[in-house]
């Protein structure tokens, strides 16, 4: 691969739902051609490989996880696994030199992502977990405006929800939901993103305080099935509020407040429509004389993009092993930086749960 | 009074900024009309109804309050006083057998609210707070869809917010944030229309808990500037919670997650437009296959009104005031409740916050 026209060459781990999503990703995006499909077994990926319409010459596909690992010819792994099976398979990739985009939750708790992160380092590939929303041109566009002192001015507040209704087989039976494959449920499937969001808002900065809210939901194993909670900074006197649930209506609602503006946006982990996305903004809003009406609206920013999300983040991960492996860089920091402190407020959160709600300082 | 055909005669006590808005409502209602104004002082009134178009022969013009509740031909009196003072006046307001429109907070704690209601009951008169919103058309229509079972379902979470940021010297010299007329500060200014929207959406039920979060802004004479709590329902498993601020940039959020539905609206105490106001709902939304879009988008629902909300209160007011002086019927009780309930909860934020932030029990 030690070229820039070769695409990188992608195996999948784990034939879940979200892989079918991101096969055709990694065939969309122009960098990177999807190679090998591995799973528990040969009828397993051949299955995967033709519901998907995969199945041609030019993808091999294994009955178990090592054999891919062990091809020379892949160059990257996406892996969808029960976030249980992280810590071994995702170390084990990047001994294998193989750069690793890693399904969220990263892990199931710090000190195991702590582990895959320095595995990646040690061996020179890239981390990056398969957040998508990272890398619409939305998202980017969302970042111009709250970065701007006058028309946004500083972060008062955010707020921020993520949540479906699966139905009640799934809130027993399904792997996001069993204690020994998922064990952080609705706050790892459906909390990373708003956990994620809000960081995203405050530019990665660490709050000083999270604190659950008495509202936690379990399934009859024991698995969180809603919560919430609420993250605070005190220097800047930001609060942010998320709610994640598996037995509440789709929701994915951002919301962040500043000292001159505000924008909302309803669908940021996965845009209703997949070319057109768009947030809406409010900037130096008054009230009309006697109070009678607000002398200006929200007004709708729509973001066209050629790629949807997920190719997108190929692309972008793909553009880094590229550089890495022909331009000899460094693997990327924000990624697995930006990883880890999602994944140090959901450590938190838990905390905060199993204190009875108490706040725990970061 | 004793006809139907009479309008209501209003008399305002204390010629706020927010009796502009009022004296104009009053006016726009068919069935009241404003018949006098006090202020502490005659020229004051005078000024106040100069600078309205108010001035006539029609009008009287009381330089105390005491006077105004003395002429018996005032039916109902409208109190946009400071909070601290509503306990003497609304209390003489009642014992002289004025109908009461009451601005928000209602009091300083629930002890003085209680004290103005039994002094409504024991005169006969209608006690109402003067939170419009409650009475624009759209606030049904939103009820209606809540209330649906397949629509929306169960209502599991609720967000709302009300802000805005008058500049540094209102946070130091505004009536708003003098801890000897309006102590209550933000929260009973704008966090009383959170509490109002969050009971609104839960019937009036209380919740189990109320919890201030640790983000807590005051000014240097300790009045809060922003702060933001959460409520828990344990029975219905539903948790809400709001954020209300005199620094951040203006907002009316109300944002309510069903099993089944969702809606918002950002402009729910005072509507962008005066006679056309909308929410938006979203119902059955589903992922389309491979989690590349949703399956529907959130649907506006515009609302119009001949009478800006405000003077729907006012009519709406004048009906209880001329059932009751006409008919004989009893006072509604369903408002001096729900202000009740709200101050309440209002109380429990303060307490919560008070005590550290550890929950309250209701």
């Amino acid at each position: 691969m030690a070229d820039n026209e070769t695409p990188v060459r992608f195996g999948i781990i784990g034939c879940a739902e979200i892989a079918r999503k991101m096969s055709r990703a990694i065939n969309l995006s122009p960098n990177s051609t999807l190679y090998a499909i591995a799973s528990r077994s040969i009828e397993k990926a051949k299955n995967f490989a033709i519901k998907n319409s995969l199945l041609s010459d030019s993808i091999k596909l294994y009955g178990n996880y090592i054999e891919l690992l062990n091809d020379p010819f892949v160059d990257a792994v996406y892996m969808p696994l029960p976030t249980s099976f992280h810590l071994h398979w995702a170390i084990l990739a990047a001994e294998k030199k193989k750069h690793l985009l890693l399904e969220k939750p990263t892990a199931l708790n710090v000190t195991q992502l702590d582990k895959i992160i320095e595995a990646c380092e040690r061996n020179g590939v890239q981390f990056m977990d398969a957040s998508m929303w990272y890398h619409h041109p939305r998202t980017a566009k969302m970042k111009e405006f709250i970065s701007d002192p006058k028309l946004f001015g500083q972060v008062k507040a955010i707020h921020s929800s993520s949540s479906y209704s699966p139905g009640p087989e799934f809130l027993e039976n399904n792997i996001r939901v069993k204690p020994d494959l998922d064990a952080l449920g609705a706050l790892g499937d459906a909390g990373w993103y708003c956990i994620g969001a809000i960081l995203w808002a405050m530019n990665q900065n660490l709050p000083t305080t999270v604190t659950a809210l008495p509202t936690v939901a379990r399934n009859s194993a024991g698995v969180i099935l809603t919560c919430s909670a609420s993250l605070y900074w005190e220097k800047d006197e930001t609060v942010a509020t998320f709610y994640c649930s598996f037995v509440s209506h789709e929701t994915m609602d951002l919301r962040v407040y500043g000292s001159n503006g505000t924008f909302y946006l309803y669908d940021f982990i996965i845009p209703m429509d997949e070319n057109s996305a768009s947030f809406s903004f409010t900037s130096g809003a008054k009230f009309l004389d006697l109070h009678i009406g607000w002398n200006v609206k929200p007004q709708a920013v729509e973001v066209n993009s050629k790629l949807p999300q997920e190719a997108s983040m190929i692309q972008e991960f793909s553009r880094l092993v590229k550089a890495i492996e022909v331009s000899k860089s460094k693997p990327e920091s924000k990624w697995p930086y930006s990883s880890r402190v999602t994944q140090l407020v959901l450590d938190a959160v838990n905390k905060s749960i199993d204190l009875g709600f108490q706040p725990v300082h970061m």
